[in-house]
């Protein structure tokens, strides 16, 4: 690609701009998970943020272009956010301490904002195919944590050869956003405590008996 | 409460004015569930369910009102909605039944608007506090259900005496949610299923061997 083609988020690559780009994305991230997508403008951005609206339009053609920065910024603060056993559940251990760090995260919050890639993919799923995608994605790159956990243990033999590694990952992430969403709403973290509860117990029943604790 | 002081909404109580007042709820809804609530104005919707400006400030006397007669007509739509089944979930049988019903209404919907009540809750939640209780009423209601259900297979024997009904409960609206969010975003409702079929077997798991099919 000629870089005169080349799309305006490569044409300033300097360090300068690579870092005021990054702080209009965590601005923007943070102001569309109380406000929303729709309730939040450029301007609004760039006010928070601080950058003056020519330079926001030098960094992004427009919203949508921020969006998808943002779904993709929120990807990766959630998987940084999960924790040292994320990388590791290999053991009924590392499930339980994840599991306590999720609701305790939740309920230290006060349960606001709920998980801010689920409210991302309601707000764009009916609007905007592209960080539509963007969200599946991100879904798919955390459910991936979960079903490596699975595969490992099945190959230990803690977990028996009928272990469904995706079909149980993808328990664990429909507990996660449910019981993120109830708890928002309800402004209690008990449906996260208890769907995640269900979806461990879930894979529990696969246990062959080696490694329990 | 004299009638000089009532509010809007109980001025007019024709057969008319309440036909009208209806349409303008149910166009409201039908915008806001693939627009969202921010991308829907009162113009918008007056436009759609052909009611003039100033007859629309005439039933509400803002946005806020309007949307709080959205959440409460989303939620008789969803419950009226269940299925015969869901007023009798006493046998399993029922609970399959259910479950499918579910399922298939998503797959023949394309997954397209996940769950209104859930999608209302997400964008109400940090913004309009009546609205998101309204909300947690919603779910609340929806839940008494499950409840239900598992409290009259619990006094029938069919589970045993330490199934606790409103976890079990909380559980299988934890797996809706998360099911049709995640089904929403990856159009495809695998997740929906495989989150119902969790909830069912975590019920299952305190089936006494009574009734059971």
């Amino acid at each position: 690609m000629r870089p005169e083609h080349a799309p305006k988020t490569l044409r300033r690559t300097t360090a300068k701009g690579l870092a005021t780009r990054k702080r209009i994305v965590s601005t923007a991230a943070e102001l569309m998970l109380t406000r929303g997508i729709a309730g939040t403008t450029l301007d609004d951005i760039g006010a928070a943020a601080t950058v003056g609206r020519s330079q926001m339009y030098h960094y992004f053609t427009d919203k949508r272009e921020l969006v998808r920065d943002v779904v993709r910024q929120q990807t990766e603060a959630i998987i940084a956010h999960q924790g040292p056993d994320y990388d590791d559940l290999t053991t009924w251990e590392a499930w339980q301490r994840w599991r306590d760090r999720m609701v305790a995260d939740s309920e230290a919050g006060g349960c606001v904002g709920g998980c801010p890639l689920g409210s991302l993919g309601t707000e764009v799923a009916e609007r905007d195919v592209d960080a539509r995608d963007l969200v599946a994605a991100g879904f798919a790159r955390w459910e991936q944590g979960f079903r490596d956990g699975i595969t490992t243990m099945r190959e230990r033999g803690l977990l028996g050869p009928d272990a469904d590694p995706h079909a149980l990952a993808t328990t664990v992430m429909v507990a996660l956003q449910g019981g993120l969403l109830l708890a928002q709403v309800q402004r209690d973290v008990r449906p996260l405590a208890i769907g995640l509860d269900t979806a461990i117990a879930a894979i529990r029943r696969y246990a062959t008996g080696r490694g329990v604790s």
